[in-house]
């Protein structure tokens, strides 16, 4: 393997869509959260499949690693090159290739990003509505299963993802799925590539499901005594059916950290951010039937932000949580986690979770999207401070045991990446062979974002057996 | 290999668990359709998972091809054992293992049918929506990704399993996924096995999602002059987002057909069968806005069912569509073939096949879940004709291509099987690579019913290259 000799023969073939320039390669090694800088050896810009076919091609006759690189708003480190090697950068492929109103779908390219693509879809009265927050590439957001405010009501990336196409690690490249809504006919390529951080494949094109843009919508929030209140007010209300678009848990500290970033003036008390989509009669049902079982619980402080204004304001505000986060911790860095629960299991997880923190004298937020059982903790580390990251990383060892301890899973939707790779074993047990096996027919030489998602063996994949 | 010796060393361990008696050899060569009887070598009534693993071991070291069998009503030959070796019968495994109504899903084993399913969860107010009209078991129907009647509402067998617990072909038990509802946490092995027809693992347990029973439903009917106006209706009310629990589409010779087996006294012409899901409120709003588009496409005959019983007898006499296809054929056997295509395509689909069979001169019925733009043509072939054989697979041919030429796929919901393999190449292309290689890395001896889905083939799988 020489990485450098598959620099020099791209350099060839690609002229000037490949850079060596350091602002490049500092660019992509940095990230949102706690992991070290770690630059690329070169930085291509494909600008079409081809491109991408010869890259990997080359790449693999000189077993030179690639990691895709889409808005780098991972929080796990997925498009980090953390084994050197060629960041393959999606940012020349952006384009949304095909709207069809007709069927509710559209085609993109894995660069446009998700406000990028619904600024496009403005005029066609329908919407994409996956909603990490960041302003992701649809490529980043397919390949780590993202999701986000809406999945409560509209699924995820698994869900909102008919077709793709991909290029494999020796430089086939496949279309997975179609433009049908079901099908029955052969192995889910699609779904084995969503999620599946860049190391089966390279995906270089989406069929997105698309959904009409409600006729209403009413954003609202309120607060609660106590954070067991909030939750239950969310368990009985996914339990009773109620449509919910968004419903969003926000901690005291996640609330004091709006209070200092975005002057929210909130009382530092747990709050629902919420929203309503449908009919304008369906809308006032789901408020009432909301409010009823709010008032169970204690809620106060009921607002509504009925205008779009309003409403951008209250999610741009949820949408800098991180931001929020890092700003009680005074110029630290974010250290995020995520985990999922069973509903049931969620005001017991939460509250773990806070108390860990207080016994391990971390500052942390919790905020999630609760309808679904997943939240958010938001650590403030400082990277230089070996105890305090110990005990970060022994706050999300605890978190990741109690999520599996109730059911639940050890990442809900950031992913794996480098930082829950240590959790894939007692998650999955037997199934990391499987999954293994897998990564091993379809990339034998391990050029695929390596390093990433599946924890370091010494086992024999289960075909060599 | 030796199949002898394996049903020896297998009748050593399961004693009364395994049989080789002719009658239930010859029932389980039996099936719904065109195929010809194969009956097994043995048959297998494991009552647990460490039975199935314990003869997977055993056929694994004999190379003894193992066919999972449940209610026997796939419809492209999945669970004929056409290799010989071991059926695997879940009869035995057939329990309902825990309900948790507070997170809205169950634990089954492969066996229950959907009907016991459903009669378990009757006292909870939940139910198990995917509906393929047999009263297959759960486990055929994760293993060839089944739907139905409901899919448009509620999504198919993909949407609906959280986790499964499944038996490789080298005796490692997995589970994939949790109770958590959503994940981004490696490989989606649950995925890939849903609709894997049994060719990469044995599932023997599942955790199905489950929704709440509607407070009000409500069936109705109404028919169209024309096919096109049917379809053209169906069009518009998915494109126009009211969310249909049911709507299938009658062509005027299914609609014969159900005049003559269930003596329904419909007009001969083409039908659309209903149903509104939600409170009575919203139900009402579904049940106006979709009689102004039916009536903008001339739609006639209107009604309704609200009784229970009604409802019951209008969807009995749906789910016969088969029978009452064979109805119409005078004692020959029904070819049954299913395609999706994009929604916007679905009437030229329809007008395609309907043409098509008049010029082969076969006897076709149309009826479908034409929500998801997904339909199936019931042919009515004797299969001692070889002209009629012959042009029944012309037919189903033609369909294929029309399905593929249109954007869709060869097959919404009946899955590959025996009769679409044939038809794997021009759908997947470049994606039969890996999934041959999938196949290859996980049952490297070919021994989980081999001969099903992946077409014959000299190619080397991609691991090998």
């Amino acid at each position: 393997m020489s990485i450098a000799a598959c620099i020099d023969a791209l350099k060839a073939q690609l002229g000037d869509r490949i850079s060596t320039s350091a602002a490049d390669l500092t660019l992509h090694g940095q990230n949102e959260t706690y992991y070290p800088n770690t630059p690329p050896d070169a930085v291509a810009y494909p600008t079409s499949t081809e491109d991408v076919q010869t890259i990997v091609r080359t790449c693999a006759e000189h077993a030179c690693p690639i990691t895709p690189y889409g808005a780098a708003s991972s929080l796990e480190g997925q498009h980090l090159a953390t084994s050197g090697g060629i960041s393959l950068d999606f940012r020349d492929m952006n384009r949304v290739l095909k709207v069809h109103p007709e069927d509710l779908n559209c085609v993109v390219q894995p660069g446009v990003t998700r406000k990028a693509l619904n600024e496009d879809l403005r005029s066609t009265g329908l919407f994409f509505p996956v909603d990490p927050g960041a302003d992701a590439s649809m490529g980043g957001m397919a390949a780590t299963r993202a999701s986000g405010t809406t999945a409560v009501r509209y699924g995820t990336m698994r869900e909102n993802i008919l077709a793709l196409e991909a290029v494999l690690a020796d430089g086939t490249v496949i279309r997975t799925g179609s433009a049908a809504r079901k099908a029955s006919n052969g192995y889910d390529l699609t779904h084995l590539l969503i999620g599946s951080e860049g190391t089966l494949g390279i995906i270089t094109e989406l069929t997105l499901k698309l959904h009409g843009l409600p006729e209403a919508i009413t954003a609202a929030t309120c607060r609660f005594a106590d954070v067991e209140d909030a939750v239950n007010c969310v368990i009985t209300t996914i339990q009773c059916g109620i449509p919910m678009a968004r419903i969003e848990l926000l901690d005291h500290m996640m609330v004091r950290g709006f209070n200092r970033y975005s002057d929210a003036g909130l009382p530092e008390l747990p709050h629902l951010f919420l929203e309503f989509h449908g009919s304008p009669a369906a809308v006032e049902d789901q408020r009432k039937a909301f409010a009823e079982i709010a008032q169970e619980f204690g809620a106060e402080g009921w607002q509504t932000a009925d205008t779009t204004e309003d409403r951008n304001a209250l999610w741009a505000m949820r949408h800098n949580a991180h931001y929020a986060s890092a700003a009680l911790g005074k110029g630290k860095h974010i250290w995020p986690t995520d985990v999922c629960v069973p509903i049931s299991k969620l005001a017991e997880a939460v509250r773990q979770s806070q108390e860990d923190a207080v016994k391990l004298g971390l500052t942390a937020t919790i905020v999630g999207h609760v309808g679904d059982g997943n939240f958010h903790a938001g650590l403030s580390v400082d990277p230089n401070d070996p105890d305090e990251m110990r005990r970060a990383e022994q706050f999300t060892s605890d978190l990741c045991k109690t999520a599996l301890r109730l059911g639940g899973t050890v990442s809900g939707e950031h992913g794996i990446g480098l930082g829950k790779q240590r959790h894939m074993e007692a998650e999955h047990g037997n199934a990391l062979i499987p999954m293994r096996a897998i990564k091993a027919a379809l990339d034998p030489k391990n050029i695929l974002n390596p390093g990433k998602m599946l924890p370091p063996t010494n086992e024999v994949p289960l075909a060599a057996q």
